[in-house]
Parts: C-alpha cells; sequence; structure tokens
C-alpha cells in the first residue's frame, strides 16, 4: 500500500463523462489498497472564459484580483470531482489551496510556494477520503489567494507529494508518456519508459503540454518520482527519475525543437574588456532571457557575435543593444528569425565520442546548414533555418537508432479538437 | 463622512453594463466621503448553472461539497466588481467570505453567523479602498467553507453592518424600495418611505425579492438601520428601522398576500385534555409549519378544527394525521387549496378599532366569503378563495387609503425580461 499523488489536466476533466473516467481512475487506486491525494486543474476552458469576462470590464485588471477570479477555476474542479467520487459510490474531501496548507510567496499570478502544511490531507485521508485539492493556487503569510503560474498545478502535484512523502505522482495527460520526439512530426517516434530529470528538462520543448518544466525542477531536487501516464489508456507511462536506464545501443534519448527564436547578431564590437557583461547585462535588466551565445574569433581588434531570444523578444533586443550605442562601440546590428532550434538530448552522450558529429553529418546531408552550435554534458543544439525542419527531425531520428515500430498513440477519441 | 454598507444582489450584476453601474455607485458613494463596504451575490444565473452542472455528475451531492462549488460563484463577482472599480479609477479590494473574518457554525447549506472578525476589512478601509466582500458565504471555526442558505446576502450585510458599526446598510435592488402592495397587481401602489422592522418581517412575502426575512430579524435585533433602494435610480428608498412615523390618516401600511396556502380541517374531534398538542407535536415532528390556527366551540364533546399549512406541506399533513389516529379520536380531516391569504399591516392599528372591520367589509362587499381569520398587534390576515384575488387586494388599497397619483418604478429597461 503506497502513498499516491494523482494529477489531471484541465482537459482530463473538461466534460461530465471525462470527470466520470477520472473519477473511476482515483477509485481504481484506492481500491488498490492506496492512500490517494488528487491534484485538478481548471476544467477546460473556464480559465480562459473567466479571463474573457474580465477583459470586458479591465483589460489590465489588478494581479491580485485576476488571483481571486482564476482560483475559482480549480475551486469548481475540485467540488466536482469529489461529488462525482460520492456518486460513485466512494468518499472524498476537497481542498481549495489554502485549506490544503500550500503556503506561496505573497506575490500574484506568479508566486513560488514556501512551504506546505498537509495536517488536513492526513485527516482527510485517515478517514478514508480521496482527497482532492485545487491546483495552480496557494496562500501567502497574510491570508492573500495567489496563483503560482504557468504550470502551476503540476508544481503543486510535485510539491504536495514531497510534502507528504508520497511514494509516486502520477501526472495524468492526453499523451500516454514522453516521446523520444513529437509523434505528430516522427510517426515512429518510440514512447520512453525511463528519462532522467535532466533530460526531462532538455527535453521541456517536447513536454511542455506535458509536464511543466517548473514541477521537474520541484522533483529533482526534492527527490519525488514521477510518472506521466495518460488519463485515457491504462498504459505504462513514463518514469522520470534521478538515474535512468538507458537502452542498449541507444545514446540519445529524444529529439527537440523549439521554433520560438531569433538570432541578434552584432558586428564589428570594438574588443574592450566588459563588452560582453555590458551587453547581456542591458539585456537582462530589461528582462530579455538570452540562449545560445556564440562570439567569434577577433579581427583587427573587432568581434562579431550572435545570440539567440524568444521570437517576441526580438525588436526589444534589438531597441535595448541600440540604447548602449554610448558604451558599446560596434558597426551594426541585425536579427532573423525563420529558424529553429534542434535539439539532441541523452545522459550517455557525455561518454560518447561522436555524437555531436553524427548530427552535423545528418544535417548536412540534406542539404541545411547550421547558424549556431551550442553544446552541454547532455546536449546539442544546432540553429538551422526552419524549413525543412520535420526532415531533419526525422533523419536524426533514425541517424540514433530511434525509430520504433510501435504506433504511438496521441490522445483520446474527442481530444484532437 | 459615514461608514455604508452596500449590498448588490445577483441581477445588480448579471451584465458587464450592470456591473459598471454598480462599480459608478460604489465611486459615487466614496466620493461623497463614505467609506464603503459592499457585499454581492453571484451575478446573474451563476448558481443555477453550478446547480445545473453538479447535477449531471451527482443529482444528491454532499452539501460540503456544494458550499465549496456554489461560493465560487460570489468569489467570481466580488474579484470583477473589484476590476471594474479600479478599472474606472479608483480602489477596492475584494475579500471572500473567509477573508473578511465571516464565521459560521460548522453547518453546510444552511450556516448562521456566529461571529465576525472584521480587521482586514477596517485595514482595506483604511487603505482608501472599496472593500468588496462575497455574500452568503463564511467559513467554520475548522476552516470548512460554508454557505448561509436563502437570503444569504442580505444577512451577509446586515451582519457586516452589525460587526463594523456601519452608519446604514443600503439594500439595492431592481425595485426602488418597498410598496404598500405588489405595484403589479395594483398599478396605484405606494412607495413607502419608512417602515418598521415588525412591519417589513409581516410584509416579507410583498418583499421577499427585495429582503429576506432572516436579514430583517438581524438587522432589528441589531438595530442596524436599512435603506432598501434602487440601483437603476438615484430615488429615495425606503427606509428600514425601529420606529417608523405614519402618514397622516394613515394605519394601515401595506397588504400583503401569499398563495402558498392549503387549509387542513380535522372535524368531529373529541375534546380531551392534550389533542392540539398531539396534534400540532406531531406535525412539528416532521418538519411541518404551521400558519393560522382556528378552532370552533365545541358541541356535545366534539370540536371541529382547521390551520393552513404551506401547499407543497399539504399531502404530509394529511398523512401524518392519519398517523395519529390511534392517539386522537377523530371523524374526517379535510384539505383545501386554491386558497390566498391576504394581511394587512400596519404599526398604527393596535390603536386604531375598527381596521378589521373595514377589512371584513371590504372583502364582503366583492361577495367573497372569509374562511379563517387570524389576527395580531400588527396585522390581520383573512384566508379566502384564490379569486378574485387582485380584485380584494385593489379594494383592500382603497379602503385603507393607500392610493397614489405617482407611477411606480419596477426595474431597469432590461430587467423583466
Amino acid at each position: 500500500m503506497s502513498l499516491i499523488v494523482m494529477k489531471f489536466g484541465g482537459s482530463s476533466v473538461g466534460t461530465p463523462e471525462r470527470m466520470q473516467r477520472v473519477a473511476g481512475r482515483i477509485i481504481e487506486r484506492k481500491q488498490q489498497g492506496h492512500s490517494i491525494v488528487v491534484v485538478v486543474s481548471a476544467m477546460g476552458d473556464t480559465t480562459d472564459e473567466l479571463i474573457d469576462q474580465s477583459k470586458l470590464l479591465n483589460p489590465n485588471p489588478p494581479a491580485r484580483e485576476m488571483d481571486m477570479l482564476l482560483t475559482t477555476g480549480e475551486q469548481i474542479s475540485v467540488a466536482l470531482l469529489s461529488m462525482t467520487i460520492h456518486q460513485l459510490g466512494d468518499r472524498a474531501v476537497s481542498l481549495t489551496g489554502w485549506q490544503a496548507g500550500i503556503r506561496t510567496e505573497a506575490v500574484h499570478s506568479k508566486a513560488r510556494i514556501t512551504d506546505i502544511r498537509p495536517e488536513r490531507i492526513f485527516e482527510a485521508l485517515e478517514g478514508g477520503n480521496a482527497v482532492i485539492v485545487a491546483g495552480f493556487q496557494g496562500m501567502s503569510e497574510d491570508g492573500e489567494i495567489t496563483t503560482l503560474g504557468r504550470g502551476g498545478s503540476d508544481t503543486t502535484a510535485v510539491a504536495l507529494a514531497a510534502a507528504i512523502n508520497a511514494d509516486m505522482c502520477e501526472i495524468y495527460t492526453d499523451v500516454d508518456g514522453i516521446y523520444s520526439t513529437d509523434p505528430r512530426v516522427v510517426k515512429v517516434a518510440r514512447k520512453l519508459d525511463e528519462i532522467s530529470y535532466d533530460e526531462m528538462l532538455e527535453l521541456a520543448h517536447l513536454g511542455a503540454a506535458v509536464l511543466h518544466p517548473r514541477a521537474v525542477e520541484y522533483a529533482k531536487h526534492n527527490n519525488v518520482k514521477l510518472v506521466v501516464r495518460s488519463s485515457f489508456t491504462h498504459n505504462e507511462g513514463t518514469s522520470v527519475k534521478e538515474e535512468a536506464v538507458m537502452e542498449q545501443g541507444i545514446v540519445v534519448r529524444g529529439i527537440a525543437f523549439d521554433k520560438n527564436v531569433a538570432r541578434i547578431s552584432i558586428l564589428g564590437v570594438e574588443d574592450v574588456p566588459g563588452v560582453l557583461a555590458h551587453v547581456f547585462g542591458a539585456l537582462a535588466e530589461n528582462g530579455i532571457d538570452v540562449d545560445i551565445i556564440v562570439q567569434s574569433g577577433v579581427q583587427n581588434g573587432k568581434a562579431d557575435f550572435s545570440f539567440t531570444v524568444s521570437l517576441d523578444d526580438r525588436e526589444r533586443a534589438l531597441a535595448v543593444i541600440e540604447g548602449i550605442r554610448s558604451k558599446v562601440s560596434y558597426l551594426e546590428a541585425t536579427s532573423e528569425a525563420d529558424l529553429v532550434k534542434v535539439s539532441i538530448v541523452g545522459a550517455g552522450m557525455v561518454s560518447n565520442p561522436g555524437v555531436a558529429a553524427t548530427m552535423f553529418e545528418a544535417i548536412s546531408k540534406i542539404g541545411v546548414s547550421i547558424k549556431m552550435v551550442s553544446t552541454s554534458e547532455i546536449k546539442v543544439s544546432c540553429v538551422i533555418a526552419a524549413e525543412p525542419l520535420h526532415e531533419v527531425v526525422r533523419a536524426l531520428h533514425t541517424a540514433y537508432g530511434l525509430d520504433t515500430t510501435e504506433q504511438a498513440f496521441v490522445g483520446g477519441p474527442q481530444d484532437r479538437r
């Protein structure tokens, strides 16, 4: 008998039929003898509908009031899910974030959990109840209702699992696990049985809808055993853990790609100490995240360098660079879009030379030139032209021996509306 | 400068336009220099929609989970109203029931307020905010979310007004005050400037949608000055207070009628001590409220008596009486529907003989026979056939000099959908 946290996203409870299926899954787990704590998101489009309502009245509402508004979405979910479990003959108690003892920073719309006081959860478990906790929300020390921001319900689940020392945290979703790459792009993508926290973080863009990076970090930090699985099937999911077993002959675990990339180049920069610090300091001050940075060699005391930012930040980044002309002397700043960052990820590559070379070769065979490269112990990323992305991903998937013959299961019958 | 509680019902905030109008009213009051605490109900049909959603999943849900579900309705209202006030350039803070310090019994769906701890309200007022409190809800000592049942938001407003020692509690609604009778029945009904708590309680059926009897009782008990007024106009409303001034020559303040009446008659009851106690004890045990009771004289050791119950309780009342045949000997029990209870109400009638006689005369002139009569110090009620009710009410209205020449204002432009 284990203590298990089960997390269900909004689409898993978006209709009465789905709500009933989720209630059934919870009761199944209870009848196997486990103690069950459930975390649920707001149903289907509830959050978007609430945001639409608010925009009619205030296009730019105070974050505090927005939290007050949006947290009702999860409160509705937990109440209805608890009722459904009762209707199916079992016992359940719903709890809001504050009732579940989830304390956060005194920040609105993106608070971090500071502490969990799970007395009421244990009390309700002892009463034989499934405990249904509202995801995404908490309370600050001064009694203000807060939200955790994006990926909040995943984080709630993982943080709860850590706080109550759960044996496992199951993240239920509409795919049946983490795939070696996006199955919509590569039909022969393979479902992974295991993956390490670090690999999962690198593959975040693949799994963005499945598992939020912040929750993975939290799980890694607290060594929470995560399992990503489908709420539509009983297939085994993907375990996310500290050390994941690599299959024989497999070095690369997965292939991720990110289209949200723009490249900024600063040409003819005078090579004096502190130049990079000036440039990236100014970008950071303006809240612009920089990903890959590449500096070419210095010629005649001048250097060129390039970096990537998200597409949204492209114009702002250029403006920031224009703004520091008085401090940094350079010839010209340019930008480029219609790019993509393709990454291969695998904990095994650190001990396997030639992994990067295989990537470069596979890409060049298609006639695509590589514009930037960045490496870490478990990752190689290349920035290339956005076309022909899918061909590149398929070629890499084949080159690293990841192709499988099994059919990927992607979502329930009504799920791809 | 005063401290004022303003209460708005669900229809007053049911559309974005109405929400904006309410926000405008609040800002108006603030700009007059008053400190403002607002109580709001759930918008329009929100509560009914939530109930519909729950019925799909559990036709008979636990009351605790229903409270968890329904309290989101008011939480949405307060958040949106606060945002709207911000949009219009003023300051506001929304609070849930528990945040506003509203403590209740540990009972679900019909808890009573036990205590209010208004520290956060005062804090927010000091910050220059309108404080927007969710009506209808509170929290028990053990941190459970509770609801106050019918008329809950009125009760929240009055209880808050008492707890913070407000100068006035304004109940905003879709009519511009309390009328001498239903203006839909009597076009020349007059709006009352003042009315006493006791009269208001007797007229509750007239004002059911306007002001809940429980809130009036609470106001009387705590001597809270109530004003009922329209959220659509700036007309003076009706003040509800301990001692209301009577207009010259007016003895009856208002005329109420209630169609939810059935008469039960028990004929040929053996006249032994304890018979009435048996009958009404049994009815009370079964949760059946009895209103008027009339016993005729005793003949040959047998008595007839009649009483009224609500229509819904008619069959159950007959069954209860059948069930005590072993203890109470009687010939026959019958029942009668298609009745109405008409009442004249006025604090002045105690010192004015002949008030009842005028009523009987007016009714008999129309050729309607009176089936039962009941009197109190400020009220005379007659049970009569349901037809012609409107003619009777109009005749009484005229007989007591209540007809006015002003046009009654009933509701906003979109209000009578």
